[in-house]
């Protein structure tokens, strides 16, 4: 690891923040984890709560957002029956970096 | 705005977010600014902290974040006469976003 052989006054990448970005960097994966902080949802309202996704860039966010544990599919008991997208613990506990990051773009990034 | 015609109960996404992610996530813009949180520093000593990141790229990476107003270009005074570059205020103020970014992807991406 770079850090490993890193001097105390050299100037080194936060390994976690580009894991951080590697996997957020992958567009619409921040957004549809943000769409989700309000509450939980189905796939048609995620779809038009989020305007520009595909759906089917939207199926695959959510497939891969389920299989790195951050979200949760739920069978709703109908009718009709549904399945609901759910935050897991470890995808609400993003909630506060995204806040974050909104607050900053909203203070700082010019349209 | 979508927000305009939102009723009480529907699900938007966050504009200030998808601004940031669309800014943020173009490849090895948030490790530059995350990587320059730490202190000012050249161009060599840059792309020497940021594993993988080509010149090219970097120098690419520089000037959007000048252009955006999040980072200042400085030339230092010799000898060796060289450039410094330093995040501004609006930079330094993402500072607590990337923060709790790096902190999540520690706590809850495995590798």
């Amino acid at each position: 690891m770079a850090t490993d052989r890193a001097g105390p006054d050299d100037l080194v990448c936060d390994e976690h923040l580009a894991r951080a970005f590697a996997f957020l960097g992958k567009r619409w994966t921040g957004i549809v984890i943000g769409t989700l902080t309000a509450r939980p949802a189905g796939f048609a309202e995620l779809s038009r709560a989020i305007p520009g996704i595909s759906e089917s860039v939207l199926s695959d966010r959510l497939s891969e957002l389920a299989s790195a544990g951050l979200v949760s599919r739920e069978v709703r008991e109908g009718p009709p029956v549904g399945v609901v997208y759910r935050l897991t613990p470890a995808g609400k506990a993003l909630s506060p970096a995204l806040k974050a990051l909104a607050r900053w773009a909203c203070n700082n990034l010019s349209l």
